[in-house]
């Protein structure tokens, strides 16, 4: 029976504070249970593990090492450490996930390189910032030494680097012969915004490692390393089996993988949590009192609201991060399992409250 | 449809290399379709969670802090990163899968505690021996210092810990002040070889830390890091998240625990693996040249065979470790999914080359 | 035969890059050769040792334990990885020395600790700022956890915290429950232009563990963690031993410090030095286009200067940074081996090329 | 006043426990006065350092990168983190001085490589067994990888390795691709005693990185890290740096090196080392009771005394090691500074005690 169906059913769901309260996508815990007949090889050396591998050298329309994982930390961590020695600095957005919210996950995986904030507006950074960091004492054995680059697309705010922007950066970086990372925790989000191809928004823009995210978008447990610089390959299955990361029945990890990249299910996921919060988006903007931040281009919409609409969506049961930011500030979070009616009773209540 | 009643039907399984070749018990499987339904706290805030937490604490008769984590190896690094400083000794048998089997995980949690082996037969630590080496030069800063031992129960040959050696160890670690680790990979085999409570095999016999393992015994990717020092506890979770191991949809994880030690399938499945193991033990141990090691008491089965035997074996599709100890020294493996019709063709077959 | 008395007819020098282009003070390494006298016991159990400790106590007034390093960066390092767990944040002013200056020394020996940067005026932290920094998710795991603060007296740009200052700073920290660092490469130097005693300056406002700086002002190669929390000393001789900076004749570092601390040298070595940063002022602050910039306190100081007269210098064979912060900005800095013929020397020629 | 002659007439020093008792040539300290006039570029900018690394290099007769610490562990520690990742094997002899001497300090520097021993007879490493361990699981991710042996040069027993010995070792890391460094704490006394090059002892038996040992053999606190592989210099700097061994005023550290160079005084003082361990050896072996172990080489002699000898010889005020290894064992350690007379003493009561 499908899941879906029935929750259409179901009350309208309250929750957007993030789009991990959301589960997984029914075809998911399906190929889960598909893939658990009989004996198979261990640690990866599975034939799901293999066409997993397939799929995304396909998706990526060239040769990729890819090296399934449970969570987007560990991604970002273990490419990090592959791409900075302990003495080196990861340049990345003040408001990244690396640099806030992995509780120095990327310092405990290098071994103590240092995450060097690079501003800019919107949650990304500013190639002339990273320039300039980029070449502060270079070769002077007193500091950390410029390493890599960490983007993360779509950023923590919802807004999206263009195939320029990065493509910019990229070159930065190969001028400075630094590596760029890519943290995709929301990649498909971007990719469907940006509709290009998985290649444009990564290694043909200069990316050379990618944490191809799945999690948020509808697996319960699933990221990709996805490594476009084959130098980076070679240490990465010891730091991941030395992390604990490498699954010993990974069959069940290629599963959710496969099925994530089977009959597009990735993207129509990553085209739900968008078009639920765009139609958020312009369900509210011209109300009494709302304001919208930014354009927003993937599944996260920061917004202004009256103190007395905040306070009567979260009496009326709604769950959402308010005045974290600043003052009536709020994010609302959609995601793949969002659906139309979910929206459009979030937009009826705060119509009402607004008045 | 069940999957199990299913299987019988199929050929016998040739593989005996490991218990991480099976694949999960279905219902485990069940129980994280049945748990994705609608929205939940994510990173462990969700009412799964809390219930296995409760079902643990009633398991050992006691309160214990919690924290799933995906491997066995991840469970084991982070007890013994929280137990040892960097400047700490663990010690282990030397043929433990600490020391031997994950890459360096306890080195890198710990920022680089030493393993010191301590031997014994049937690869359990002589407690003769852990008095002398947790007595050596304790208090000189030019040395590590004692801080943990870590015992696997059941140990990588399948024998086990008698309560009484247990205890033995628990009092030299107290005597000592050192902490007791317990690396349970197959827990429910050596507990239902034992025939004794949780309680009895752990916090009762001096155990401070114990790696609560499922994955081996038909969950696809959960371990219960389950601490009986709560002093150990306050930490843990900046541990695990920093190390990449907090899910965020934490409910898939809490999923397969739950399902696990529900109406005793973990006991069930253990049973069954031990089973399995003695029924091949009695079947092969009175042919021609078959020479059996130790008392397998869980589902590990070490014994010496004539070499046309393994090559017959091998012929036949047969997979199993072989010649990586001794000369004509073969390890089979059982587990839960391992069924009487599998263990009896593998008996059929030494027999009749054997014969 | 005095060296002291005898540079004063040498050539005046013409280096104010650094207080580490100085030598040591002569009565400093006739310690080292005093005290090559027959056998001692290494590692720290020889008799000079056990005086230094006891030197330091009494400049103290209180029990302190005691560890002899040989540089700042190690002191810095040891001292907030005692105070400081891989999961923690040190709170330290972005200009300070430990987060610019130390190629991640703190990272390494803190297995990755975080440095937050929390601003300030004149190099000093803003206890407005700390007090929202140390409150940011406490207790929340996906974050690195307040753990110390540290702040350097005198400061990198030579400034001076107050006493009051530091009071305020140590009592948010003790309200936070976190420890509080300072790091004192310039210890005396802060002391002789505060007027106050040693405890006044640390434990009784509040520091926890310091870094007595002693090579910046005339010593080879020695600095003393000096402890106030005694928590904190029992992990250091092992943490110490491991980095590779327990001395094995450490004699010879015992030497240089009780050498340092006897008859004042140590004092009379900053006042020195700071006195020959003041008549630099006095004697160019009133000169055509120079800008002193703050209220130098210690042995640095800044300002702008024409750019004609920095190229004028340069040619002279003056050597300084300058261009560094901002066009035409200069550092000066003195030591206890500039004389007043140096300073003389110097403001003589800023004066000709400012003319 | 020459401070040796001056010892002539001292009361017979009475410490045999180590060579780390001693002082330092006045040699030595001289030079450290000497090199204290006016100012020189810190942090290794300056003459002295530049002189000490063509010193060096003409030693080796080739190109050499050179890095001053203050201890042997360092030097051990930052050799070792260059030559192996953190998922690297580590292969010693069970007594090596990394294994057990150095409260994990090669661990920790490494970011938590394993040692493995490799025993052998005479504290030296048996190639068979070193073949055997260097080929265990290469490429598989659930083991520690094969990185580089560590030797030490005389050993920590008083033997020496053989040119023959280190060029078998050396052909064998070759053909596993493994680096060789030498633990050269005891350098000097095991070229004297072997009587050859210091390029025959090192890189021209395969040794890509020396701990090239001072401190020992009559400075306070000098070792360099001597490479002979350039791949291993790049990253050196940043190392050295980061672990706080970067000394600001590196001239004091270059002097004991280059004064421990001039006029072959590292020579001569191994060689009063070495020849007051024979000249002892020589002195007891036909008393009652006395059995040598091995053939002393260096400045070490292990031998068993009968009980009342050492009770007697500790009542004489004598200090030495006993009882620690065996019953009865005792290890003699002279020095550089041990003279005949201190020996003679030392025969004489033994000789006494034993008659």
């Amino acid at each position: 029976m499908n899941q879906q169906a029935v929750s259409t059913h179901k009350e309208p769901a309250l929750g957007f504070s993030s789009d991990n309260i959301a589960g997984a996508s029914p075809e998911v815990l399906e190929a889960m249970v598909d893939c658990n007949t009989g004996q198979s090889a261990p640690y990866g050396g599975d034939a799901l593990t293999a066409r997993v591998e397939r799929k995304l050298a396909e998706l990526f329309e060239r040769d990729v090492d890819v090296f399934l994982v449970p969570t987007g930390t560990t991604a970002n961590a273990l490419c990090l450490a592959a791409m900075t020695p302990p003495w080196g600095s990861v340049f990345c957005h003040p408001s990244s996930h690396v640099n806030n919210d992995e509780c120095g996950a990327p310092e405990f995986y290098t071994n103590g390189a240092k995450l060097i904030s690079v501003d800019g507006p919107s949650a990304k950074i500013d190639p002339v910032n990273l320039r300039k960091a980029a070449n502060v004492k270079v070769g002077d054995v007193h500091v950390t030494q410029p390493s890599c680059v960490s983007i993360t697309q779509a950023t923590e705010v919802g807004s999206i680097y263009s195939l320029d922007e990065i493509r910019e950066l990229g070159d930065l970086c190969r001028a400075s012969s630094i590596g760029l990372h890519m943290d995709g925790s929301r990649f498909a989000n971007a990719l469907v915004s940006l509709d290009c191809t998985p290649a444009e928004m990564t290694w043909k823009a200069g990316v050379d490692a990618l944490s191809f995210g799945a999690t948020k978008n509808g697996v319960p447990c699933a990221e990709a390393i996805v490594l476009f610089d084959k130098k980076l390959a070679a240490e990465m299955g010891y730091r991941r089996k030395r992390a604990g990361h490498l699954f010993s029945k990974m069959r069940f990890l290629s599963a959710q993988m496969d099925a994530y990249l089977t009959d597009d299910l990735w993207l129509r996921n990553a085209r739900q949590a968008n078009d639920t919060a765009r139609r958020l988006q312009d369900g509210i903007k011209d109300l009494e009192g709302v304001e919208i931040f930014g354009a927003p281009q993937a599944n996260l919409l920061f917004c202004r609201l009256p103190a007395a609409v905040i306070e009567g969506l979260l009496a009326a049961g709604f769950v959402f991060y308010h005045d974290r930011w600043e003052p009536d500030v709020v994010r609302f979070v959609t995601s793949f399992a969002t659906t139309t009616e979910d929206v459009d009773n979030l937009i009826a209540n705060v119509a009402r409250l607004a008045g």
